[in-house]
């Protein structure tokens, strides 16, 4: 084993669109925590999101903080109690670490949990750095044949895959999907891997639905030209990843007897829902909060093809560029995903 | 057996707020139908909805229409294919019957299926008359002992039953009850007999919230005094049964992580739904339309004792009187629920 | 439309190992039934046990019985009440037509109902005959493109289907089948659609363990030769398909935690269960028994292409030739699935 | 504070059938721990039974080995990083703590964890002595006026909420316990709290059944005059509490069609299934092994009256006196259970 060094450098986060690389300690593993050398890390809006506005809700950037939390690497050291033979291994980071002990956690609900502590929230730093110290539950292996950049991407992932959980998807299930941007990407091919005949997706970038239907959706629908009712398709689940008011609104009224909603895309404190549809129709509508013991699964959908995770990367980045990385998309309509690589 | 008269007579919506008692030819029960002479009937604000307006949504009242949807009564004769002991039983009517073979109804939801023919729904009609026809499999028989009367309100309190199976209401769960009308006071009971240790109702009639105390609710609160967020309570489980918009938005934010909430009361098109705190907490928000399977249930709780029925009973009523009996809420506070007595 | 014959030819079980072609008359649709000219019948193992044995358990053969019960076939006529236009329709048929009203039927299990009449279970008669009559609501439409030996085999992969979702398969759930006869090859291609990533089969038959690979198994074992336990393959979902008893005890010890096993093979009346596995690994046991509103979802499967029926055809008869049919796979080790064609 | 002694009693099993008090040093609390006082513990059969075999299954007592965890107590002290203000407090002890970070622990099934440190199980110590340490997530504060003898006795309430839960018992379900031990006894409260309106239990000791129809049962039958199946009864649920084979082999061929089984009892390694039973009617046949999140629901059940715990504790023993206390029913054949206070 190589000898780490002692410091490290990170992108840190110093106020609203303040970026810069900075020397900080690398972390020193705690109790049961793997030190893991980031080699690649994806973007998220939420990211984007704190950079141009130093918060998300209730969330406030007080303190600079590292972004970043859709990271891979390799386990480079390891804690007290942590099992040393890890040390070498490749792994996909699940970035929330619960208190394990409240009710949520005991249920299997620990995305919930109160006490979560969540890379990239504040006051806890993310990954747009070299080396981070995670629990070694939390560090998922993943098999050789993984490249790490793929490997990053098992959380955007795990976030459709809870989607199609609570969405109940199967053999038989008609799924709309409402918003092509990654996260709707990701839920269309894992729509159609928890077996859905049928997945239709609407967006208004129409790249961005030739994307989706190279990617496994049966229908696209271009939101500018014709509304979900028009098209006559009548969803028994609604996969909501626009976090637009009105797309949301609309779509919902178009879910069929008996059909679940998820509301994936975060898009402000309130909006309407059709009362009289959700009653006579018996509709389930709930939201998505990160994610819960989604690894194994998802890493399983990424490396037997179910899941291409490839196609979704458009745009790399060093560390010194990460504030190019969180605004690419508005520069460029081609991007999709974009993937800090610390090292390069 | 006494025989059959050839007419009847029937309580007539002709018209807005214009009711008639009519004379009426006595059904002829179909294949698989009995017939039932009806003993009582509650009444329902959807019935009161028809008489003051014509309709409700996209049901409207377009021939004359006999209304009343809770039913109880005694079986006097039956139709080709039904069950020829059964002329003497008394039973309590299930007032929708579905196509039977639609998806909904292969499901267990046959509450949702598009072919339901229901009870004082245009074009079908009622029970404010002195026979019915019905298809034996939705004529539940009742215990020896239990009275007419409080057969007939098997029908709300199958509404309080589904509300209360689809949040899945247990021992543990806290409840929060929104709004003391008959479904809000069947509700708290309802809760209570699933398991729940708390049960706490709001509603803004001093007197609502005592006979709720006194059917079994662990706590009230005025709703003109109190918010549920300051009384610091957050239920696991919200049975919305006020149908007023704004009760219903601030009541879905105090509800607990992984909750549920089921919007039961009818309140127009559309409502503002917490998608921040949906999501955040990941609470489950559905609405009922009527019931499925919940006969034997209900007539389980109601015979046994762990819901009282008779003390909703407030008012009663002729079959001349049915408009007195729709409209008397209005006129006396001290009322719950008014029954028909079509035989007096 | 041509005009329909009064008689047809059928195959009829006359007493144990005794079938021959009859002349009956073609059946005269009732109430919301179609007359379906049947165009393919699956032969199944039971219609086997009915023809060496004259039973199956306590359904005894006291009557004359038309046997076959996976068909396929056009409409060609309707009774009164049924949709007019559905003649000329090619259509899977599913071969129970239940009660609709007793309390399996009104939750969805209609398989379980008391009252079910079913294809080839005495007394009522089966398929390997010319023409059928059928509730409409059970006479599935298949794509044009779907020949109706495909459609036939619907029926079959329905029992798959029914306990995939029994069994909560998904990404995620590593799958252990045992037992590589039809059933079981089809249950390994069902737990593929529904996204298991690991599918293990274990048979005797080398080549009946190399098309279940073709088909999709990701692991096979040739049971003769190696144990699941010695593999070191820990299911969290056992798809018993042998009917072995033996099979299903040394199997179900390999479940792990939390862990379903649901038992498809028939093999007697009783076999033995590891109570203190089930009980520390609180496995779930169940039984399938048919299946419940599985055509649609099982045609999507089929004409999608995410289940492969047609390469378990191995035999074809014609309506004289069932008995050969019914005995081909104990002549011919090659054997899958025989087919009658009535019409050839 | 008062000053906590260094050493404490313990009752420790040393061998076969030898059971001594000897001295030991009270436990240090350790990180997220709380220091308990233990006032009273429950003796359960799986203490007698290492008491008398010196194991159970796989789990064999090779250190002298401290019984009990059926426990409750006082907080008296606290370790590095558990609420301090917690001292004080009265608690009733769930007595397995798991690794917290398994794929069970995860699902919110903590009692599969493969890593579970349960008390009294080799080589973990239990409460048969005068303090035990604990993780503060599993000593769960009681009411003020509930006495801690019958808050020790939350442990095997909660073996029969969770299989409750287990059996989905609510309004409606008819459930049949078999076996009136103190599991049974509990199960049949238990039962009735989740709604059940009708619960038969049997048992071959008469005096047994009075007091089960004292604390609700609504039938009960004497196994030694009628079977099951001759009283007519077709449960939904059968909660199995006697774990004898014969027994548990009989009351599965009673349960209904979709009906549930959940083999509380333990009784050997292996147990007849009625396989052609358990698939016609697709009976879901499960175990439990001890129970996950029951605390707060079974302490609201004891302390709200829906459950007596009480009326269980049949004698009471001294520290000095457990092997006493574990064979007393051996003695007394009006043992239901004996209690070991800790202190007198």
């Amino acid at each position: 084993m190589t000898e780490l060094p002692t410091d490290m450098r990170a992108s840190v986060l110093r106020g609203v669109r303040d970026l810069a690389v900075e020397r900080r300690p690398v972390p020193e593993p705690g109790p049961r925590e793997l030190l893991v050398r980031v080699e690649a890390v994806g973007t998220c809006g939420s990211d984007t999101h704190y950079y141009e506005h130093g918060r998300i809700g209730d969330f406030v950037v007080r303190e600079p903080l590292v972004l970043g939390h859709e990271a891979a690497g390799t386990v480079v050291a390891h804690g007290p109690g942590a099992d040393p033979r890890r040390v070498g291994e490749r792994v996909s980071l699940e970035p929330g670490v619960p208190c394990f002990t409240c009710t949520q956690c005991r249920r299997g609900r620990y995305n919930l949990c109160p006490g979560m502590r969540f890379f990239a929230t504040p006051p806890v730093d993310g990954a747009f750095c070299e080396y981070v110290a995670l629990h070694e539950g939390f560090a998922h292996p993943v098999p050789d044949d993984m490249p790490l950049e793929r490997a990053a991407l098992i959380e955007p992932l795990s976030v459709a895959v809870w989607a199609c959980r609570k969405a109940r998807v199967e053999p038989g299930t008609r799924v709309l999907v409402t918003g092509a941007g990654p996260v709707g990407l990701l839920a269309v091919q894992c729509a159609r891997a928890f077996g859905a005949p049928e997945v239709v997706v609407t967006d208004v970038r129409p790249h961005r639905l030739e994307l989706a239907a190279a990617l496994g959706a049966t229908g696209t629908l271009d939101a500018r030209r014709t509304t979900c009712a028009d098209a006559g398709f009548t969803p028994d689940v609604l996969l909501e990843c626009s976090g637009v008011a009105a797309v949301t609104g609309e779509a919902l009224r178009t879910v069929g007897r008996a059909g679940r909603a998820v509301l994936v895309g975060m898009g402000g404190d309130e909006i309407p829902l059709p009362l009289a549809h959700v009653q006579q129709y018996e509709i389930e509508v709930t939201g998505t909060f990160r994610y819960a013991d989604t690894w194994p699964a998802a890493i399983g959908l990424a490396s037997g093809g179910a899941v291409a995770l490839d196609p979704l990367v458009s745009h790399r980045f060093g560390l010194a560029d990460v504030a190019a990385a969180l605004t690419v998309a508005a520069r460029d309509e081609t991007a999709v995903k974009a993937v800090v690589l610390p090292r390069e």
